[in-house]
């Protein structure tokens, strides 16, 4: 997604250890305008699939969340709870995730009543790098056995893998940016899946023309 | 707000310890059209005010603040950050919170470019009890330099006084349905600010009539 790109190569922030901050739009202050527009992609990427409910994680997905569920006939947005708090039942799904960026293991959980198995689940988050906070999702998806349609990314640190074993498992995961390489040194991004091995006919042309 | 008390009377729960329980609609699962109800209600409230920016707190302020903000138009959205991450910069304003909820302190940031000495800030959250949060916010507001123009709050349980405090404090608290009293027994839960004494009129009313 064009717009998101851009944004990230304007206001993103490239530093040591793959840590990509957009924090002026994305997960600290957020650009509701355009979390409306990424709501609206995503819509029109997955228009062939059922969606019954958003499910997200605290922070950060919540608000991108909720402003994509307007484009998905306002569906309910649920959102996973770092953490238990006395004011949870005790019926929940809880599972534990390891944050690179917090470095420790936090819990999550689920109230269970939010969860109803059968129904299709559309999975969105503002990042993607290893993929441990959506594998804790799909976890608790699996185990109330719901339907996971699929997952909308808004970025994708692609080099990191996690989005391509979901893709390997079989699920259906859509980036709006999806980041091949950065730079800290001079803040270039390059955005975009890695280039494919050259198909059958153009293998064929090569090695004709380098006869 | 009926359509909002009407949906706590509905699926609200009451439980020991001045605890309300509105996760299926709030804060745990999240209604967006709802959300995007109130967030009409507070721009019709707040239209004699400036707002060029709304702050928050995470989790539960974040979906409700992002879906107001379109009726705001689309000004940025900030939620404070429990705890700090190596993902932030050193450069932010930090202040201490205790919830009762969870029963601890913990520590809440926003980084300073995001609050801009002299912007005219509306605070949203979901909850206004004892006020420990907005407090918190408030008094990074005061470090920032930033106009609070008021607060934005879905349910306050005034019985707590945590609201009355801001208010004579000379901010203006504006809540979507105020809690007058609640009873974990029967579920009853009352709303609208406490009856005032009577009026001088009625007050000669009745005191004719006793005679």
């Amino acid at each position: 997604m064009k717009l998101l790109e851009d944004r990230i190569r304007e206001q993103g922030n490239v530093k040591e250890g793959n840590v990509l901050k957009v924090d002026s739009f994305l997960n600290h202050q957020c650009d509701v305008a355009l979390f409306d527009a990424m709501g609206e992609e995503w819509a029109r990427i997955f228009h062939d699939i059922r969606v019954d409910k958003i499910l997200t994680i605290e922070a950060s997905g919540i608000g991108i969340a909720c402003c994509a569920a307007r484009h998905f006939n306002n569906v309910p947005v649920v959102f996973a709870k770092k953490a238990q708090s006395i004011n949870l039942d005790g019926d929940q799904y809880c599972t534990s995730i390891y944050s690179f960026t917090k470095q420790k293991e936090f819990p999550v959980i689920v109230a269970k009543k939010f969860l109803i198995p059968g129904e299709h689940v559309l999975i969105i988050d503002d990042f993607l790098a290893n993929g441990n906070a959506l594998n804790g999702l799909l976890s608790i998806c699996e185990e109330a056995g719901v339907i996971v349609e699929g997952f909308g990314i808004a970025v994708e640190k692609g080099f990191q893998g996690g989005g391509d074993a979901l893709r390997e498992r079989g699920y259906r995961v859509e980036s709006l940016a999806n980041v091949r390489s950065m730079d800290p040194q001079t803040g270039d991004i390059e955005f975009g899946a890695p280039a494919l091995p050259p198909a059958a006919d153009s293998r064929e042309d090569h090695t004709a023309a380098a006869q």
